[in-house]
């Protein structure tokens, strides 16, 4: 399927319940993309935008009590409508508050995926690791194990961010070489993956999830490949902006010939 | 009135109760214009700010029960200071939650000015349109009966935003003809004219608020076009930033030459 | 010290209780410096990131009675941990709500660092201003003496910041003198010099508080008049995306050899 093509085409309405700091990087980037955004927390409009939108986005960056019963609201909403659900655990091994947050999420809510660096979803998976605070941290890990595991633990298609992305779905794990250093130093460029990991599924009507996720993640990363060539690897600033510009000029093909994909 | 010229030099104090997407492209926006923006939602400092600010802008973006009661307390304190208050309904047609909370502000506020897009206005208007989230939809509607029964109902002037701008103040309606497509491409593109609306607002001391919501409208429309000349349709990143860049050059006789503005 | 160094050696994680409008903002520009941002309000987690990180940055620009609570528990905690602790007091002289806000954090928390403009430390002096909102404002005043004045009344170092930055330790005065007038043009530019001191303050280990002040503010003014060489003074859009770039490039050589910093 042309996953782009079909974004741009249905244009799909976004549900975003995300953290104050990338709401509008993450809503540019979706119209950017094709999608529409609507961000909302709540509690009196999340069952309403369950049956008006074609995906929900939940992500933990800077959560609170009120924001988490909505994720709850929303999140049960969007599985009676079976709309699909994706999780962004953003720095869920730095305090107790977000592991519980991001357990009794996955103990009400049944996610069509999760997507977090190598930190969030080490955690996931109690894998001995470094995270440090809302980034990826260091340590070793088989990543092909902790995907596969944290997938089917949750039964759902699981990525894990980084130099290689991995994707699985619990039985397959597909690696992404399409890495571009300079993405952690994007504040947000993780959630706003997650949320076009949520257009990607919006369009996605045969529940290949993990197509869908795997072509998501190689699109954003293509898309970061290409704003490398023009700038250097110091320019921050610039990337975020042109990352909005790349994706507002990327398409299916291009996606197809660049990306680095390899199914084991 | 030189309007633009009158915010460099009175640099009026606008207050902004507006959503987190939004507050930062906000803020930029109307300091290269040359007023200042407060960004708060709360209760405790409403009434104070009321009396410190020359103009007051309501935007439910992303709405809570908090904020709500924020706003209203903010409305109330503002019309008994007489200044200006601008309503910005975003998404007031995606759910029950919106509709009734811009009822109760229109119920309780007097506001001088309400700016959307079409799916805002239409909902506003009770006219059929099939608005998407916070986007404009689509539909046909017969906009400068639409424009005036609004305003007519709350007396005051509305402005409707899209390709052709409509503004009345339920008498007149005036068409602007300086749309650029790229706009809804920028989330809080809308959101930012409403504060420039209520900068132009701020200097206006003879009550022509048409006049105000016009060249408030007309100069945002020429700064995007200006803006589109040296970029191409799909550089969304870069319009965001330049559009700061030219706010800060525009001046009222560049407005006055390039704006094409019917007075019907 | 080289702290530039330092901190990209370290990668400080610094805890930022912050206002919606900058929230963005400060999190690039501290990964830009090369430290790691985390943002976070919410009352459950302040005890846990207090242990996790290098050092805390309170923020009031958009204060609520919740994020108050947690800034008491964060600062507290911090307190305890020994980590230093930076206020950003913005627009306290705006609302009595912000003024009884910040006195009631000078009073339940030790700051190792105030940092604000002209009107927000006149505030703190008890010095006739005319401070605007969030902004500056202007009038006259012996800032030698107000910086002092603040210091020893709080027991900590202040930085005012301007065309002329003061920085005190209430003892000695160090001024700065490169000052851009196109950050006040910038929202959220103050805002991120404040956590830019948090993250000079994490790697200080000797407590020469005065030092990673004046280091860190002279880092910063640098870096603006750097972006500035090659920009016209109002592309206000372009310095804020540049001033991440070259906050990623800046290094310790650079500051020494252009900061004009004066030892009274």
């Amino acid at each position: 399927m042309n996953y782009i093509a079909e974004i741009r085409q249905q244009n799909p309405l976004i549900h975003n319940i995300t953290n104050m700091v990338v709401a509008n990087y993450s809503a540019n980037g979706l119209l950017a993309l094709g999608a529409s955004p609507i961000m909302s927390s709540a509690p009196e409009e999340m069952e309403h935008l369950a049956q008006l939108c074609q995906a929900l986005v939940i992500n933990i960056g800077t959560l609170n009590v009120a924001q988490v019963e909505a994720m709850l609201i929303a999140g049960k909403a969007a599985n009676k409508n079976g709309i699909p659900v994706v999780l962004d655990p953003v720095g869920v091994g730095a305090t107790p508050f977000r592991r519980q947050t991001v357990q009794r999420l996955l103990d009400n809510i049944q996610f069509s995926a999760i997507r977090g660096n190598a930190g969030e979803i080490a955690t996931l998976a109690n894998v001995d690791w470094q995270a440090k605070g809302v980034d990826a941290g260091e340590g070793k890990a088989d990543w092909h194990t902790v995907a596969k595991t944290v997938a089917n633990a949750n039964g759902c298609v699981v990525s894990i961010s980084g130099e290689v992305d991995y994707v699985s779905d619990g039985k397959q794990v597909v690696t992404i070489h399409n890495g571009t250093p300079i993405f952690p130093k994007i504040t947000g460029s993780g959630c706003l993956l997650s949320a076009v990991c949520g257009a990607f599924l919006a369009v996605e009507k045969t529940s290949q999830n993990l197509t869908a996720l795997v072509r998501a993640c190689t699109a954003y990363a293509v898309a970061g490949e290409r704003v490398m060539q023009g700038i250097s690897s110091t320019q921050t600033g610039q990337f975020a902006i042109q990352l909005l510009d790349q994706l507002a000029i990327l398409d299916d093909e291009t996606v197809e010939q660049y990306g680095r994909v390899n199914y084991v």
